[in-house]
């Protein structure tokens, strides 16, 4: 009797978080050893609470429609799995269920404390000699999973910041007046997405004139000597900074106080706020800040093309490692080539992925600590190529029906 | 000899002020009444500082590529003219310039502020028997001119409002808890844009859930009440609110003190924060602010097929009208049918559209005032129809070179 599937999605969502779960159930419709595919809502959570979705006949319409929609279609869950010692109820009620159904395989599509789960279950299933593969599939818009070259839904991220600033950066020079616009990008730890806003550059738009990351140390009065250096040669100045941007003693720049979230992770907001009202008392000049919030990680009609073909690889690649025997993985991804871009996908062990986190390299930012250097866009361009063609309906993107997550 | 023309662009960006531009461009080309056309850069001002571009001979493909850009190519200003008995002096420098540069007619296209400029034109080449034609051609995103049907500018942010509401959505309902999202649109006076947010609605999504405009009082302990009551219900609770909202004594709901512009309207930022933080402490749910910002005036990504048809033929009808004699007149748009959608470009004196604002009608609100009516939508839906189709270079959409707005 063959064995069945289960899937499901946690942590935050990108655009191509669904694009690894079409991967995943074409994977599995495909799949010679496996029978079902079923989807678990809201994470791991869906397997506690026994809340299934049954995927297997899903057409190759609705997997194509599925690939190119926002979010996540299976809902999401911020659960931290227990440790074993003191939470070993939820992992027998978790492995009671895989055995009830069937399962032969688990598929975890998430960021870093997804792979947490993805760890924790395949040390379990392996301590108690249970035979049910765990396999991980990466997502984060953050790009800050190690050993992978990058994540799926950074690369879409990446592309809608990089538009949206060279966008923003025409409406600002409109003007025939000195002006500063602050952008605030996501990224508590990471600089990627507020790197890549530097794609936003054309031969004649400098925009964005300054690029602060998390990875270096945020000095207020360097910042504003940066600006009034340049205001009088480019008259508008264009700053993008990370909402994680810190001082040197490691306390946010930020106009609200910081809340820690259950995995200890400090949730921001106000940075670039803080810094317009910076910028209006030190120097007096017209300030705008922007924060592309939400919408950097759910413009699903600005996705990359080559980001959602990567997605959906990295899961159906993970259902063959795993119809290989393959278990406690994340499957990566390994560039060979920059110019044509290539790359390999393969897997990794997921203990060396989880709870750790792949910073900015240091010599990729220049040495005044605002801008990023050409290694940078040459690692950045390749992701953002390639554009979709999205279904519209009365002039809207149309996106999979998610009746079972709306009460 | 042929006279010439001079087209200008003034006020607030929207998507469709260049395909506006293109179309005075491209109907001067091809008039066989004028010779060359130039624009003048930032507005009013580049007449008064003789800063023109010469686009006579504009290629197709050029005129093509205008007509797909954000911002305004010719820059922008915010020059209120002075009233003729005190500010003569500022006439007749721009009358000398038209004189000297041979012109016959002059276009401004933008918003009411700027129609007070045709106006105040129109009136003093009038007294003075000076023999130049003055056309306006109407762009706000804000929806908000009198006379005509809508405003081009308007559909395309429209569009991108609505989309980024139901790609909000799609990220909002993932989490299986209670949380509220509070969307702030832009519209001081008008609730246009934020009542386009409705269009995201589709048969399985009713967000946004509540709509607050500013045509009616805002009560923010109705607010809650709204809130409170949909939240156990919908457990997602997804609102828009316009900038502008203001309480029954005309008082701003806004987290920032308001500071008038030149043209004395109130600059407001903070209202989506200044309500997220009211939630939070009346009903402690997790709620998060997303102020959509210029983003949504500048997103030519977006826009709508519709909108740039119908801004580009604004801006050439107006040449037609002016070669016909007219003048002191700003094109509009009439709708004769919603169903197929038909509609008439004809020009009305431009004394009635200047410094006139257009609310939504009180009836086109539901009576709580927390929604749009069904009317509203038929009004909405036929101006953000068609995708347009954008060149794109390294992953990014390539836009026109803007080098002389650039230092």
């Amino acid at each position: 009797m063959k064995k069945n599937c289960i899937v499901a999605q946690s942590g935050g969502p990108t655009v191509a978080i669904n694009a690894s779960l079409a991967g995943v159930i074409d994977g599995v419709i495909k799949s010679e050893k496996f029978d079902k595919i079923y989807g678990s809502v809201h994470g791991i959570q869906g397997v506690l609470k026994n809340n299934f979705l049954d995927l297997t006949d899903s057409s190759e319409l609705f997997i194509k429609e599925l690939t190119y929609s926002p979010a996540m279609y299976l809902g999401s869950c911020r659960f931290k799995l227990p440790d074993m010692e003191t939470g070993i109820d939820t992992y027998e009620a978790i492995f009671k269920t895989f055995a009830d159904m069937n399962v032969g395989a688990f598929f975890y599509i998430g960021g870093n404390d997804s792979m947490d789960t993805v760890d924790k279950l395949s040390q379990y299933a392996k301590n108690k000699g249970i035979d049910i593969l765990i396999a991980g599939v990466p997502k984060t818009i953050d790009n800050d999973l190690v050993v992978t070259d990058h994540t799926p839904g950074f690369g879409s991220a990446a592309k809608y910041i990089a538009t949206s600033m060279r966008e923003m950066a025409y409406d600002t020079y409109i003007y025939d007046i000195e002006s500063v616009l602050i952008v605030e990008i996501m990224g508590r730890d990471a600089g990627w997405l507020t790197a890549a806003s530097a794609l936003a550059r054309t031969e004649f738009s400098e925009a964005p004139h300054l690029i602060y990351l998390p990875e270096t140390n945020f000095d207020e009065q360097k910042f504003i000597a940066d600006i009034k250096e340049l205001l009088p040669v480019k008259k508008n100045v264009i700053v993008a900074v990370s909402e994680g941007i810190h001082d040197a003693k490691g306390n946010y720049i930020s106009a609200t106080s910081a809340v820690a979230d259950k995995f200890g992770h400090a949730q921001l907001s106000g940075t670039g706020k803080y810094l317009e009202n910076l910028v209006s008392r030190e120097i007096g000049v017209k300030v705008r800040s922007v924060e592309i919030n939400v919408l950097q990680r759910s413009a699903a009609h600005m996705a990359s093309k080559t980001d959602l073909e990567e997605a959906f690889l990295l899961g159906k690649m993970a259902v063959k490692f795993v119809e290989e025997g393959n278990s406690e993985f994340m499957t990566i991804l390994t560039r060979t080539s920059n110019s044509p871009y290539q790359y390999e996908i393969s897997h990794s062990p997921v203990t060396h992925i989880a709870n750790k986190a792949k910073s900015v390299p240091r010599e990729w930012i220049n040495e005044a600590g605002n801008d990023v250097t050409e290694e940078m866009l040459t690692y950045l361009t390749p992701l953002v190529e390639g554009e979709i063609q999205l279904n519209y309906s009365n002039g809207l993107p149309s996106y999979p029906d998610i009746s079972h997550l709306i009460p």
